[in-house]
């Protein structure tokens, strides 16, 4: 299972966070970045091949990937590069339009069945770990429900969807959003009482924004907070900062989050599970999770599978690298 | 993959939690209990038949089973009753001496891959979820390692095998063992130090004895917290009670526990993963998580499937009761 050779599609903040991954991957080896902007990649790498992502036969035939990590957004990349790179070799993606899901399962699982390859699809720590946890949860824990909780650190956690809509209004030149859990929530849940909530229940929403000269605060904190999907079903604080302050404070990707389901056992005795996970880099901890599904993809097509797959659909075994004797002696 | 049939094997505690568990999903049923003792079991059985273990064919046919839940002792039960039920049905199992699983495994392997069955095997809460936990904390965090802590509530948890132990000595009438985790080392492996513990440093443990008649406090005090193994390597607290106090305040099974990993990703960036659980009922938990193996070991074999499994070789989706198409829109 040795050198398995990665090809990694997009150099933004996930596709970097791979190439860092691999490193610490002794069994895998980076055969080169694909891109849309070659020249701009090689600027900062020197030591693999960076190719364009639109030559697709040529860098498959140079680079002789085992399998493709794309590294593409969701809105337009993956429902465009998944299906096109999934008919001509394994791909992994972190596809996380949670409502899409269904129908991007369905496009990649056509395409890789047709080419005779594995796609992984929806892969990270949320839609992935967490999807596990909720499935696993809900399986032995009968009746009762898993709940997603986000930013319960102090500093809350980087959404950068959000941040991204802040950006979009006239008048706005930088921002960042941090979202928080609500305590009370969780205990709520913690307390086994399966509660209905709305989103604004669960959580509320921290805006840092930089104004453009000029630009008139009030108008924009209101824009903000009514903004429908995005702010308007939360509670939703708007801080006029500096660049500076935005620069100093608010930099990195840190993120976090919660699956909890609390429920009875048996005789009606309590029950509860958590899975709790803190990144220092929102897209390296994605990075990490696409890196060991590359691994587990790379030895599902090996045993002739095809078509697309999630974390759902992988024994956890095929993401270690360590053999089933050192797992059944060390891990179990 | 409606009504299971399910043989339950052994009327303790995790047999009786087992029973009740399946009350809890609609897709499977008791198709009746096996036991040594039938007729003690029929004094508090009357819905369904019990049978005599050693007649083993007979309530195979009789049963007619879809998988065999396993819920004799680890010790003496499962490494006799486990390879020659394994070799006439599916079985899962909790089987729980970590040291012993290798051999245990090959074993199991070897009878179900005779008889063409699907034996899964030291399933539960850990051995189980726990193990899985290890797996993938260790593969999305390379270089981490992965801690186990028991008994972090304030009541600690309650430990069968050390509450056996402590009966065991000659002047004990009736006794408890309470395991406490030693906060101060969880927080070490938050910070990401991945810290040599020995077993001594991660756990302590608080007895709870009743005396006989006349027997000597201060020398079974001594012998209590010099026994090899069970309490020598720990700080060991004992408390000499009543047994009206033991039946009081020391009932029940509960337990609760922590997988805990920390390491960084790509350049540094600090990440953690933990996976917590609360039981009121120890062997209710372990009966739950057993019930929802048994739907995947129903599937595995339907699939053509034989040998020994553990958790680490089950697609999580398998132990869901969900269609594909409800984990893909509602779980992702």
């Amino acid at each position: 299972m040795s050198n398995i050779r990665v090809a990694v599609v997009g150099y933004g903040n996930v596709g970097r966070g791979v190439i860092a991954a691999l490193k610490n991957n002794p069994d895998m080896v980076l055969a080169g970045i694909v891109s849309r902007n070659p020249d701009r990649v090689k600027k900062s790498v020197t030591d693999v091949p960076v190719m364009q992502i639109a030559d697709c036969d040529e860098w498959i035939r140079e680079l002789r990937p085992d399998v493709a990590i794309l590294c593409g957004g969701s809105k337009d990349d993956l429902p465009v590069q998944g299906p096109a790179l999934c008919a001509k070799l394994c791909t992994v993606d972190s596809f996380d339009n949670h409502s899409r899901i269904p129908e991007y399962f369905r496009m990649m699982d056509e395409a890789a069945s047709a080419g005779g390859n594995v796609a992984v699809i929806s892969t990270g720590w949320d839609p992935g770990i967490f999807s596990m946890e909720r499935v696993l949860a809900n399986a032995f824990l009968p009746g009762s429900r898993a709940y997603g909780f986000y930013g319960l650190g102090e500093a809350g956690g980087l959404s950068m969807g959000h941040s991204d809509a802040l950006r979009t209004i006239p008048g706005v030149k930088d921002a960042r959003q941090y979202t928080h859990a609500v305590t009370e929530s969780i205990e709520k849940v913690r307390n086994g009482s399966n509660p209905e909530f709305t989103a604004g229940d669960m959580h509320t929403r921290e805006c840092f924004v930089v104004l453009e000269e000029g630009a008139d605060k009030e108008k924009i904190a209101e824009t903000i907070r009514t903004m429908p999907g995005y702010f308007a079903p939360y509670k939703t604080t708007v801080n006029f900062v500096s660049q500076e302050f935005l620069d100093e404070k608010c930099s990195g990707f840190p993120h976090d989050g919660l699956v909890v389901a609390a429920g009875v056992t048996g005789n009606g005795n309590p029950a509860r599970v958590e899975y709790r996970c803190q990144w220092g880099s929102n897209p390296e901890a994605t990075a990490n999770v696409l890196v060991a599904h590359a691994r587990a993809a790379v030895r599902m097509a090996a045993e002739g599978k095809k078509g697309a797959f999630t974390i759902l659909d992988i024994p956890p075994s095929y993401f270690s690298p360590a053999s089933r004797e050192e797992l059944l002696a060390k891990f179990m």
